[in-house]
């Protein structure tokens, strides 16, 4: 598990008064960042002389009460699921104790071929250990 | 069904030189405030001195292709499921007919009681009718 | 003078009740983007095997009334100056005639070198003609 | 003198593989919340029944050199002008201690009126002499 605490700014808001949707998912990856750079890992790079990275498949949320502007939230990521090719990433937002939102993102490992084209490949060995110690 | 075009703009995209997920989200809330004003509808407004609206419980999204700068989308809304309180909105994204992403979004019939707190009530009758007119 | 017309979305606005400032830089981009393609021109593209474009070294915004949710934003788009290797775009904002705000950005014509470097060059004369239609 | 440091996130960069450049301005007004905050002030606040706060007016930035995922940035504050109604934020922007941009906001004081009609007035002593601490 990896905890992140992140300030809800004003440009995060929206004319609601609260934390517009989206945001929460800039949350999520800058939480899903954060966790990877803490096991040397990155969210692309290079291998072989070709580009190898986590684009996302799928991310979703549920959420469970506003957050509002000054708020200090807390995101922790748990690795919840390692596929042969693709990591699903649980995030548990809260402010102070109390559950905010609840997200998860789905990434698979590709490799850019040519023409620009994303290929799927097995997590390398080295990296999934890596996430392992994420669960 | 309810159909808008919106082009990807420049600052939609991200250092992968694609749209990044987070605008997705973004695309459905346009997609589906026009749905909302095409009707008639709003995402909120004032009843009986209250504020009404339908903030979000969920938001999700699988990401089959990549978009990119200049891409003109298409985002087909379709009112997917109606509950006594609740609607969720099917978002299907396409590029000259290829499928880029589907995404959902669940919201809430609230009102704003006292201490802005948000109280679920039932849809009120009229604007059922006119969100059923979408499925 | 090239002009556009942009709905405020509800992603745009803040807790004020109104487009949140930063995204009028968005609108300009978008208006200088939407023009720079009416010339067949491209924020960035590959010449001799290198790639050339505009990057902005200056942005500036007057901001003289509010605009909210759903206003319809013009945006005139003017090449108000142009360098040996720079250009100026003047962009007015307005809403049904009402002046909503002006802003400015000055962009550098810049060749990428090695390391990732930007280089500055004379805007190319073929640029120039396109960019003085705008005047 | 005020400062903050803030990490250039993902969702920062566009295509051309730097912060895009509406985001600096996302920065500053971090950094002058942050500097409100430190002084007790805020961006708005009650008064006497009325909304008072400092809506911008004016903003602009030169840009030096481009800033890319993952940088941390330092943005300092300081409090350039101070006029009857309106104040002057200049925010310099460096990567270990190399300059990266130079922005300037110009925020009136307002008193929101009837009808949300934005109404400028003096800015009251007490948080004229808290601004004065920024120079």
């Amino acid at each position: 598990m990896y905890r992140i605490t992140r300030r809800v700014e004003f440009g995060d808001t929206d004319m609601a008064g609260i934390m517009h949707f989206s945001n929460f998912f800039r949350f999520m990856e800058v939480a899903e960042t954060d966790f990877l750079r803490s096991r040397g890992l990155s969210v692309s790079w290079q291998e072989s002389g070709q580009r190898v990275g986590f684009p996302r498949v799928a991310a979703q949320c549920d959420f469970l009460k506003p957050a509002r502007f000054g708020d200090l939230l807390e995101v922790t990521v748990t690795v919840e699921k390692i596929g042969v090719k693709s990591v699903t990433y649980r995030f548990d937002f809260s402010r102070a104790g109390e559950p905010i939102a609840v997200g998860r993102i789905s990434a698979v490992c590709c490799r850019t071929g040519v023409d620009r084209q994303l290929e799927s490949v097995e997590i390398p060995p080295e990296i999934r250990v890596k996430l392992e110690e994420g669960r």
